[in-house]
């Protein structure tokens, strides 16, 4: 359950988490672009990019039953911050927090 | 049938027509890559080099019995010239020759 103030907070939070990592993408993307020297690297930049298109399309989803493990990976990678979240209510920030250590440990 | 010096001469027209297409192509990447400025440039840059590597992949055929049509393509597209396929027999020259010219229609 998700109020309306809170579902607020959590758009604009993931709206600016998905902003900046479309952001870095494109400064990757012309970063590799700009390095090509033969057409394996060209290959190379087109697999790279539907790799990502489809990691970004798994993670950014806002449906209700979905938005705790969003922000727990989020937060993880550390996309979001916990003072982006501030105004969530404290057991939805719990929830988060303990999913976002789930995450680092998947990672260790 | 092709003769060993024949396959000699297609070979390396075909590698050159090869070359220079991916060399395009390279540089075509980059001049999209560079222009880049919102997420739906970057996605269109994937789909565009999808798209590319699937054609180049079905027009460079290099088996004897797709020779034909592959030089035809390639002759139609001015991306390899009568020049580099001379010594080959009179009778593929024709052969080339007509399918460019069906290639050259379907454009039409």
């Amino acid at each position: 359950m998700w109020s309306r103030s809170e579902k607020a907070i959590a758009r604009e939070a993931f709206d600016a988490a998905l902003k900046r990592e479309l952001r870095e993408l494109m400064q990757e993307t012309k970063r590799m672009a700009d390095q090509i020297t033969k057409p394996t690297d060209m290959w190379a930049l087109e697999r790279y990019l539907t790799q990502r298109r489809k990691e970004i399309d798994r993670k950014y989803e806002f449906r209700s039953s979905r938005l705790t493990q969003t922000f727990g990976r989020l937060l993880c990678e550390r996309r979001v911050s916990q003072v982006e979240l501030s105004g969530l209510r404290e057991d939805k920030l719990k929830a988060i927090r303990s999913c976002a250590k789930v995450f680092s440990e998947d990672i260790d």
